[in-house]
């Protein structure tokens, strides 16, 4: 039977990051992806990393481009009764910014390191199921071209997202924690340059939540908050772009460039935890264990600390023969999850219209939003949180 | 027919401080009150004096017992988990502390410099009514001993409470804002040592929310959450002492002197506001326009605080012949209402039990509490708060 250290379930940014930290720590792994490779570079996602994400890229000898192409934010702004708000990240916690860069192009560079040096991917592995992993030797099965394949490893790492098998093996085993909110945001994608280039503007108005994002200085990500019964079909572009300025104030709505959408979805916005994340040598990371709301901009960057703490804790298992690592992985991980889903919540409750939030919430969030950004301790708890608590 | 300048609704703490810095500018004032002298002192009510607070009792002449008696608190204290995390708010918040002094010597305070001032309080006046307070001469009529009183002034102050005959008198014209807690507080009032003399102690378990307060180094005020349907002849002192030291940490748990009660109550939890807080000649201030659930001790800090705007609006239109402060009355008293009703909101909401939290949410307040704590920038959220926020 082929073997190997470490096998990786999912090739999106959390397996693929942990297969090159692992990789550059010298020890051997394969990951196994249902989907096709473009398929996984196709699913347009969150843009927004943290200096811990950053960093980790660095660390795995895929930065390069990231630094070359992302364009670093030093503020958010808030917009709400029609006026900006700007909360300056840098200076409220000593310098610490976050930077705009694509997932599909962090994906794409992750894949492209794997390519170069040698390492296995096997790319529409069908029917993956997970064996033994409460035994020292843990096998994995899967479908490929008619035929059954094995592979015996040492580790598990679950990093195939929320609709993965990983969870799914345990899910006797888990505690699931889920909250779910009564509107979903319509995304459009447009090669368009961004209303606001150097920083994200968050927007609550009574017509609802916006967002003004980006990918690159000619491509912009804008969100609404829509019901979460409307079809993509109901929504033309003009449509859209007149939704969104009239959510905005009438300086930022004047410069919106518009243009044809490229990417076009509704999605619904949840908060999920299953607890724990390690199983015998099963570990969950990312999304197979917890999703936030994607106000914050948390979903990728809680991947990347799942996976440094996991490779971390591989390293440990291997150069010095310690289970501390491993031990104490799903305490870890879940300490900076819990907060990280904390704070998601917040942000999307503090800056959403809420369908049956009723005259006086409405108005607490008014008082908040004033004291928000008036308050330095406030803002500096908003601007801590956004650039990433320490691990 | 009798005239005054400014008729005082209401002998409570809101009328009396604003009566004596009338006094102070020499502005005549007459306050009606429909209970006894005694009733009103018989009230037991918050302890917690903001700043604000305490230099507005300066600025009425009244404040020599309670630099005297007051207990001045330098920090506050969370106890979650079975564990203690002071918060030190006067290193917080640059040097900011509060005074614990109860309401009731308060009270005592002003009714004593307004008799010794031969100010006039009509004790028992029944069936107040306020008439043309559209018109440049209100009226304000009332029955006492059998015979009819009328008397005229420039204007009504509303500090009759939440319960009281100014805010009845323009129920039509109002927007009230409320929220319904689902819990009660039990409170204990006992002639024993405080368990921290120099902290309010603030208390999330399993078991529910508890408070460690005090009144004086020999009188402490103890309170437990509780259904809101329970009755207080359910609670014996025994029983009560056995709960509240269940809440706690051991060591404070340990340290708690008990004693009979000497008052024991069960007190529901409401968030109201009423706006606007001026209806012509007409102002509101205090609980006759807003009330804050008591956790965080803002009730009787922000009745201060509209009654120093009310004053400060007064003597400019005496003095200065300025309606500015009169025209903005509503609106600046409103927003400080706001931002205390979030936090008094937020404070309730991240220390108490609630039935229907459910999981997802109970995990998101331990994270928060967490947070809180270990954040220097959250602490100082809260303390900011606490202390009280600027004028």
């Amino acid at each position: 039977m082929r073997a190997t250290q470490v096998a990786i379930i999912g090739a999106g940014p959390s397996g693929l990051l942990l297969g090159q930290l692992l990789h550059k720590a010298g020890i051997d792994n394969v990951i196994l992806e249902r989907q096709t490779g473009d398929y996984v570079l196709g699913r347009i996602r969150a843009g927004i990393l943290e200096q811990v994400t950053v960093n980790l890229m660095d660390e795995a000898g895929v930065g390069r481009r990231l630094h070359a192409e992302g364009i670093v934010h030093h503020a958010i702004e808030l917009v709400f009764k029609g006026e900006r708000h700007p909360i300056e990240v840098d200076r409220l916690t000593g310098g610490k910014v976050v930077t705009a860069y694509g997932q599909t192009e962090l994906t794409r560079d992750l894949m492209e390191a794997r390519a170069a040096a040698g390492l296995e991917t096997v790319y529409e592995a069908a029917d993956v199921s997970l064996h033994d992993f409460d035994s020292a030797r843990p096998v994995v099965r899967w479908r490929k071209d008619g035929r059954q394949h094995e592979l015996q490893c040492d580790f598990i790492a679950g990093c195939d997202g929320f609709h993965g098998v990983s969870r799914a093996t345990v899910k006797d085993k888990v505690t699931e924690y889920e909250k779910v909110y009564p509107f979903g945001w319509l995304g459009v994608l447009a090669d368009v340059p961004p209303v606001s280039p150097h920083a994200i503007v968050y927007g609550n108005s009574e017509r609802g939540f916006s967002l003004c994002s980006m990918r690159s200085l000619t491509r912009s990500r804008y969100y609404v908050q829509c019901p979460l019964d409307d079809k993509v079909e109901d929504w033309s572009d003009e449509r859209f772009w007149d939704e969104l300025r009239r959510r905005l104030d009438p300086e930022l709505a004047q410069k919106i460039v518009t243009g044809p959408s490229i990417e076009k979805s509704i999605a619904p916005l949840r908060s999920f935890v299953a607890e724990p994340m390690r199983f015998g040598r099963l570990f969950l990371a990312g999304d197979a264990a917890h999703i936030v709301p994607p106000t914050g901009a948390k979903g990728l960057n809680l991947a990347a600390s799942d996976v440094k703490y996991l490779s971390s804790a591989f390293v440990e298992h291997y150069r010095e023969r310690s289970a501390a690592g491993l031990d104490h992985y799903s305490d870890r991980a879940l300490h900076r999850v819990w907060k990280a889903e904390r704070f998601s919540w917040w942000l999307t409750s503090l800056m959403h219209r809420f369908p049956d939030m009723g005259a006086f919430n409405q108005k607490l969030q008014e008082a908040e939003l004033e004291y928000l950004v008036h308050s330095q301790a406030a803002s500096t708890a908003l601007a801590e949180n956004y650039v990433g608590l320490p691990l």
